[in-house]
């Protein structure tokens, strides 16, 4: 094969949930990849997916998940299946040599994950989860502020929450609260943005102790459909710091995604850390030295705010296009090896939900690390 | 007397802590207010604070509390003691016939609360504390969104933060962390704030049931110096919605106000509640019906920020002049009673931090109502 040729990845879609059409029109986007064909366990489902969303014909459509993983033109698998059929899957398609990128939660615990990533592991295939927001350009600009410059000092504390006021057919039909396929519920859908966004704001530290709140609410399958947790960093850092955060998740209240993250130094604050409001730009507010002036009546400062332009891709576009940079580097260069940062990421936050997981079933007893 | 005369209040200032520069300047600034007297243990103290602060030489100079509250010509009283002295002060000042304005926390316990609201409601007297953010016109802007026009429909969520940065001196020598003058230190001192903050946003309600978090920080005397907790209303209102609220104070994260209340049909946010960033004019934002729009790649809508100017006092001077307004009509106006409401919300607030204290005696153990 000549190296244009190799370099350009061939997605497979294995599951044509909502949340593909999204990810199908990134892989479009993207440089250096192609969507070569979609499998559902309906081939009619398939072609309607198809259709309704544009797609060249000459991309494969499969009616089942195994056609798919058969067909030896695809470099790699993107999975938006119930958590449930993660495991049984993604490992299925590790075998058969396609790289993985998959939706969160990546799986219904860590046991599962490590099977997962094992597989991907020893096929020497990247693994990476659907986290589209740690790839936007915004992210990185927050990062560079938190851990190159310092701006903010010692992180004291993270707040975050991940709602969305469901519908009730949300709460009759959707996987995400049926206790037989998605049994994490809005912790897996939306704690794992909020855990993530706590570990990210660590540089990837794991807690000492997670301890879910008495707010917990399940519907009757048992599923989480909301929840508070405490995530707790007791080892002081270098300059004894410790560190609180807070999450709050749920179907039951109207859309957020806020993120604060409060430092030594100062703070920072946005909205919308998910999803963008906006494709093209984003933007987050940073306070530094904030203090009262005298006779307490103001404030000697006000946030500033900084917009970071996205406008060549939107960050499924961005996340999409680094899974492939890796996938093509492996597959063009010989000993290149899959990046073990992403699996990691993945892992450690899967970590965090087992752990909110057990504190609620324990009745929000703290779960130490 | 003339009417004009009994009209204006004349203030006695009980104690020159740093905040009395604040409500010295208020009580000039407010229109129908006088400033007639100072206080302090020490009469050089005294004595400091009137030329540091550029008093009119007409306003007395008392080296004892015992003096000012002894002077008739005092109608009033300003009183920001350390906690530990408010029930014997306040008491005292209502047995000598004076209105009480007091500083927050109201008390060490709602016992002590109800033994000051006796004294100044068997004497006739009007009570407040000194919350002053719930003066502010952006609170009744804001109040009239949440529950004339119900624009947010229910509320189901509520979030605030009290933090400041303390300095090693501070810890060293305020009295807010001092257990035998401050016993309630940051639960006190910044927990009233966002603890009203939740009472307010519900009307009033008192909750079902209040859980100190376990991330609570105590120094070396047992005040608490950081705390989170989760207030949580457990009746579901009118519309089947109940309401979960979780708040953060610290004496050790840097400077935070936040505000967030989320409703059934949107929310609002604003990141300075307890002092406006610019006195003149303050803000919030808020946000009707967020959805995401097709394919998840934004938000239907953007927050919407509401200016409202504050030009003619700042809110101290705003909670000056209602108070002095109930407190003209109580003497200029034969059979016009104290408003009950401000000693209720004081009364709620305090019983909330009572709450929050007694939860974290008992480890973090829920405690109802």
């Amino acid at each position: 094969m000549a190296e244009t040729e190799v370099a350009q990845v061939r997605f497979g879609i294995v599951g044509c949930a909502n949340i593909a059409r999204k990810v199908a029109r990134a892989i479009n986007l993207a440089s250096n990849s192609i969507l070569h064909a979609i499998a559902s366990r309906s081939i009619d489902k398939a072609k309607r997916f198809a259709s309704d969303n544009g797609l060249d014909p000459r991309v494969k459509i499969y009616g089942s998940y195994d056609q798919l993983l058969d067909d030896p033109s695809v470099d790699a698998v993107y999975m938006p299946l119930p958590t449930s059929l993660h495991v049984h899957w993604a490992v299925m398609a590790a075998q058969k040599g396609k790289h993985v990128l998959i939706e969160k939660p990546t799986a219904l615990d860590v046991g599962e994950l490590d099977t997962i990533l094992e597989a991907c592991q020893s096929n020497g295939l990247q693994f990476m989860d659907g986290s589209m927001w740690l790839h936007h350009p915004r992210t990185v600009k927050m990062k560079e502020m938190l851990f190159d410059s310092k701006l903010l000092g010692d992180v004291n504390y993270i707040y975050s929450t991940s709602t969305t006021s469901a519908s009730p057919e949300f709460f009759e039909n959707d996987i995400r609260v049926k206790g037989n396929l998605d049994s994490l519920g809005a912790l897996g859908d939306l704690g794992w943005y909020c855990l993530g966004a706590v570990l990210w704001a660590k540089n990837y530290q794991l807690p000492t102790v997670v301890t879910a709140l008495p707010d917990v609410t399940t519907n009757s399958d048992g599923v989480i459909v909301s929840f508070s947790a405490s995530i707790q960093y007791k080892e002081p850092s270098s300059s004894g710091a410790t560190t609180n955060a807070i999450i709050y998740c749920s179907f039951l209240a109207d859309t957020s995604m806020d993120l604060t993250i409060t430092g030594s130094k100062g703070s920072l604050n946005l909205n919308d850390f998910i999803i963008p409001q906006r494709e093209s730009s984003a933007s987050f507010e940073f306070t530094l030295g904030a203090k009262l002036v005298d006779l307490h009546i103001g404030w000697n400062v006000k946030p500033e705010r900084v917009v970071v332009n996205c406008d060549e891709l939107p960050q499924e576009g961005l996340m999409v296009e680094e899974f492939t940079r890796i996938v093509a580097g492996i597959r063009t260069t010989p000993g290149v090896l899959p990046d073990p940062k992403w699996p990691e990421i993945s892992r450690k936050t899967q970590m965090l939900v087992d752990a909110v997981k057990k504190s609620v079933d324990l009745g929000c007893k703290p779960v130490y690390f």
